[in-house]
């Protein structure tokens, strides 16, 4: 089954791709590796989630902030490439939580993401991954994401 | 000399690969480029390494479990590959340590794992670095670290 | 126009290439790629900068500081490659800020590096980012950043 065809069995809407927050550029290709800018959760409402898990906000929100800003990753991804089925395989995904000192649920706040890339894309799915404890990030999100694909040539 | 050859004469023995926590998977290859997950140092007589490097652990325990995390990656190498032989060049290492605001001593701890790959691959352990000190780490584990080798097709 | 040449025009000159922290190399190519490792700002009058955005040190500095350390970049990639020009793509971009749990303003401090890359390499400059704030650094550096370029093989 193809991941376009997965995408729209699950039922979710990509968000618009959301611009750069600075000086930089959504997605860069080389060769068949195609690297995504660190993305942020969408906003609710209009408004942009700010604050940290363990403190304004739960390891369940971040579980939901996970999923939020791979739907983010998905968009750019979407955008580039015209089709979801250009993904070849994901390769890393990295995490970069914004947690209180104390914080220890990481893993389960970025299987948000990972379970996506895994409905989504199947076996080719299947990624490494990093995930950190940040003590601050832009603007105060809660969370970013960064990830690398291999795409058709 | 191979590395298989100087892994040996190390004394050294490789831990059972531990397996990913959450839904990802170890490595990845893409091209001629092998992603291995982040790992964590081993457990200690059965029980996971939990603080933070400057309140529990000290710099020295810090070199240890950089090795120790170095050593989990060693042991991905050798299950995906069959041998360290196929390493061509080890390219990247990141490390994330887990630690007080106060601490300083970054470079002399992942130390601990640059020198192993060091000793391990000779010329092609030669890699590049960075290394952050993080508010926190899943399940309080003290470090983690993450690389990329470049390996035979 | 080349990137030599635009350089040149900004009136600005490379530091020595750093000498670096522990036991790794400045930068490591495998394929078209160039990894760089981790480089923070220039010392300045001989001196460090260190201390925490937010404590000690400003978001002005903190451009400043991220400016210096991508001048550490270039450096390194002029001495490897001979010339700025065999530089095909910028690639990725990621920074890891020093900062108090308060921090906010890490993309206007990341465009301090993000502008120069652009203003020397032109549309070859636009890269992918990810930025992060950190609780500390390796000798309490304010900022690291870390550079992927594409080069010619």
């Amino acid at each position: 089954m193809s991941a376009e065809i997965r995408f729209n069995n699950l039922g979710l809407t990509l968000p618009p791709v959301s611009a750069p927050v600075g000086n930089y550029t959504s997605a860069v290709q080389v060769g068949n590796l195609m690297y995504i800018s660190g993305k942020a959760p969408s906003p609710v409402d209009g408004v942009m989630p700010k604050g940290k898990l363990g403190q304004r906000y739960s390891t369940a929100d971040g579980v939901g902030f996970a999923h939020s800003a791979c739907l983010e990753v998905l968009a750019v991804l979407k955008e580039k490439l015209g089709s979801l089925d250009k993904v070849v395989q994901v390769v890393d995904l990295h995490g970069s939580i914004n947690a209180v000192p104390e914080f220890e649920q990481h893993a389960e706040v970025l299987d948000g993401a990972s379970d996506l890339l895994s409905a989504v894309f199947g076996p080719a799915g299947a990624h490494v991954r990093s995930v950190i404890g940040v003590s601050s990030l832009r603007n105060g999100v809660p969370l970013t994401i960064k990830v690398i694909v291999e795409v058709r040539e």
